[in-house]
């Protein structure tokens, strides 16, 4: 590393950062029941991404529940300030040059449209991705037990049973992942990627 | 980028990660009164680090405040949650591959514990930064009138005239910077990464 340091009073700028490193900062937003397979696919488009040596993270419960939202329950107001966490993290990741993958069921419109817009102040692209599979799908599925759970009334609020699911209306990619297979999708979204100058 | 996606089951491991993007996670935590100069040797570090292609990102108040923890007053309790999130936040960069550099007054010892505790159990390297500056000097320099107003009284709670500043006892690099220039700084905190293997 250098070590002929020039001290200047500026931070340094996005594009110059971006510029330097090879990076093109986007954020990446899967929203979808529980079971939809938004991780799946998440974690598909990573290994590929970083195969591909494009800087990527991925944000999604598991990284995120016991750490920076650790002291958040599932009530309204809390699931809200969730997802408000989240879109703050996956705007900072994406301002630093990453391709923030975000996967989280996000079940209300309103709470995804704020994401959207504190990016879009930002000026930072967000790419909605609604991952639509058909809740008999994702309850055959039910990786997890939860459908099992929440009809047997054992999980208050869970979406899609005894919860809403807002789905989005004009996501930038609509993934119908009865008719699709993992491949296909993930292709998808580098194929939306590569649109917004990425890999 | 390819589009011979294989799909894996799981996670792509942090090594692995690491390893094909050449990334080198790790929080470089500066500490310090306001008016140290804490921001001034992280934003040339950062320039540092970016022109010599090392992935990095700055974390501050400018950052943070009116973002992840707009909704935070500076309460004791609330001061507490504002380094926990930016510890937990850090984290995660540091996770992702980048050096975190992330300065905050964070005078308090416990919170700054909880910081490197985090890290720790996660296996994430954490520097710790102490930006060591006599008062008088932060004072005289007072860039944003703050030291002013907290004499008046207008500022409840300020670290250094009115709250205590609890200096870490062992930081991993003391920066006296009395006796040292912001490239001897930048110098030293590049000596510090080299020796963890980043740059």
């Amino acid at each position: 590393m250098s070590t002929n340091i020039r001290w200047h009073e500026s931070d340094i700028s996005r594009d110059e950062r971006w510029s330097l490193l090879g990076f093109r900062g986007v954020t990446m937003w899967f929203t979808g029941l529980s079971g939809s397979g938004k991780s799946t696919i998440a974690v598909a488009l990573e290994r590929t991404l970083v195969e591909s040596k494009i800087a990527c993270y991925r944000l999604d419960g598991d990284n995120v529940r016991f750490g920076l939202n650790a002291n958040l329950t599932f009530s309204a107001e809390d699931r809200a300030e969730n997802i408000r966490r989240v879109g703050e993290v996956s705007k900072l990741f994406a301002d630093a040059g990453l391709v923030a993958l975000s996967s989280f069921i996000s079940p209300y419109a309103a709470d995804r449209a704020r994401v959207r817009s504190m990016h879009e102040a930002a000026k930072l692209p967000f790419i909605e991705v609604f991952v639509d599979t058909p809740i008999e799908v994702c309850e055959s599925r039910d990786p997890k037990g939860l459908y099992k759970k929440a009809r047997k009334g054992e999980i208050a609020l869970f979406t899609g049973i005894s919860d809403p699911y807002e789905a989005p209306a004009t996501p930038e990619l609509w993934l119908k992942t009865a008719e699709m297979s993992i491949e296909e999708s993930v292709r998808a979204c580098i194929a939306c990627l590569k649109e917004r100058g990425v890999g």
